[in-house]
């Protein structure tokens, strides 16, 4: 049976921070603010641009200051979200000028210590702490390993919503859930979104998958026919986990935003300009980038049929 | 919402048909006859194994009646489907013992002319020639460009309703609806297969998905929620239409079952056997294999999970 999609949707691109962040070699701080905005220039309104992280942990987010001042300078409408891992990175965030910060507590205990080196309590404890002291930062808690974790496999429905509320009430606004190794399927993606909307309803709720065995495109459409209006994607499908040994690329913004066309759901994006950026990806970065469309290159050529 | 699924599905593998048939390079009909056992070794109990057409316009296919010869005598289990585009190729096919048959007809006026070179008409003729001359082979009607043509863009769904009743009047017995070009999305399918089924209820309908711009397990899952049970696919993803500008791989059987497996669907495919026959195809063919499983590597650490 068919079911009604949105009729749009907010894509929040992740270029910056996990697309980014997993590339070995030192990308230039200048083709970072270029990609970015090229992105801004295609449509996009929401990123993920970099993170607050230690340059010890991820050297490739050492320019963390640098790309915001280019963001709120030149891109002052963009929403723009900075990733931290913790209180600290926090603080440094708010001191930039960033308002909206990604917080992160995997749904897997393994995965929280490897990634963040923190147990659930802990990483509990330290959002309470960023809410206080940062009160006029936005949080928005994404959540790691939820359909599944490279190190201890199957995740529990139970342990998200627990987690999820746990964040909610220390002063978490919206809900990121993460297929980190890209291992979900439609059917888990489907019993899960049903899950955490039943739990809270009426909460932001968007999804951020990967495209490691190829479900990117047939979880983001499980997580449609759900209702969820809202998906993390990276350029070219840039991207992956340091700390999650075997994640692959993230879901491919360009084809995303392919299929949506298709679909007739709208983004405000605009193909041919981020495919632009997309070049300027595949240039500048030295990373493979799994994405169709850029490879395809004949999209263009065919109608758009939607129904 | 959710939908059930189909608790199992049938794969015709097609890597010895579309996978092969666009390689450039000769293949050693030793290693065809190699790759296509060892597909009978991981399960696969059907495939469309060669085709019987012009040696001049696709070299790749001149062994097929070497292929069918080996077929029929080491797997007589496997049920054997040759792909033929006119008289002359099915009375070929059925000299050498074959007993499935799929007839090409392409939804669009404009492919099936560079295709096989017909106007729809002559196709339908041909194919009552066909049933009236071979009365022992069953005949499935594999119809390209259903869901959109690469030199004329949108496809009526009217138009392919008329030629699928044409051709089963004129003696097909089973349909597969193709999306030659990877240009569908999965609301179009639902429309499409709907729309079929519609008109034929009861009729065994399949699909045949290319991941041209990654949405080819988005559109199966699609499939798979309107009822669709029976899919075609090749080792890797290797394959795409000769006469087509811009068709790219198959959907993956091995990403396929990978995800019918995490979703509870049964195929009775072995992944880890179907793996060694795609790294049998990477190692003896020259062609790109844009699959995602088998680069991933890592897919048997995580447990199974289903819903």
């Amino acid at each position: 049976m068919t079911t009604a999609l949105p009729q749009s949707v907010r894509i929040t691109d992740i270029t910056g921070r996990d697309g980014f962040q997993n590339v070995k070699t030192w990308i230039p701080t200048e083709t970072k603010k270029a990609v970015l905005s090229q992105l801004v220039e295609a449509g996009v309104t929401a990123m993920e641009a970099t993170s607050f992280v230690s340059p010890k942990a991820i050297p490739q987010m050492a320019d963390a200051a640098e790309i915001v001042a280019h963001m709120l300078e030149n891109h002052p409408g963009v929403t723009l979200v900075a990733l931290v891992p913790n209180l600290k990175g926090a603080q440094r965030a708010a001191e930039c000028g960033v308002r909206h910060i990604a917080y992160i507590i995997s749904a897997s205990v393994a995965h929280n210590k490897a990634n963040i080196n923190r147990t659930h309590e802990e990483s509990l404890a330290d959002l309470a702490a960023i809410a206080e002291a940062c009160p006029g930062l936005e949080i928005t808690l994404s959540m790691p390993t939820v359909f599944g974790c490279p190190f201890t496999g199957e995740v529990m429905l139970d342990t998200v919503l627990y987690l999820l509320d746990e964040s909610l009430k220390r002063g978490a606004a919206k809900i990121t859930l993460c297929d980190t190794i890209g291992v979900a399927n439609p059917v888990q993606v489907k019993h899960v979104v049903r899950g955490v909307l039943d739990r809270f309803p009426g909460r932001d709720i968007g999804v951020h998958l990967h495209d490691t065995h190829g479900m990117g495109l047939a979880n983001t459409f499980a997580a449609l026919e759900m209702g969820i209006d809202r998906f993390e994607t990276a350029a070219g499908g840039l991207g992956g986990c340091p700390f999650a040994p075997g994640a692959a690329g993230n879901t491919p913004t360009e084809d995303t935003v392919n299929m949506l066309n298709r679909m007739g759901v709208r983004t405000g994006i605009d193909l041919e300009k981020y495919l632009r950026a997309v070049a300027t990806v595949k240039d500048g970065v030295e990373a493979p980038l799994p994405g169709h469309l850029h490879a395809a290159r004949t999209y263009a050529e065919f109608s758009f049929y939607t129904v």
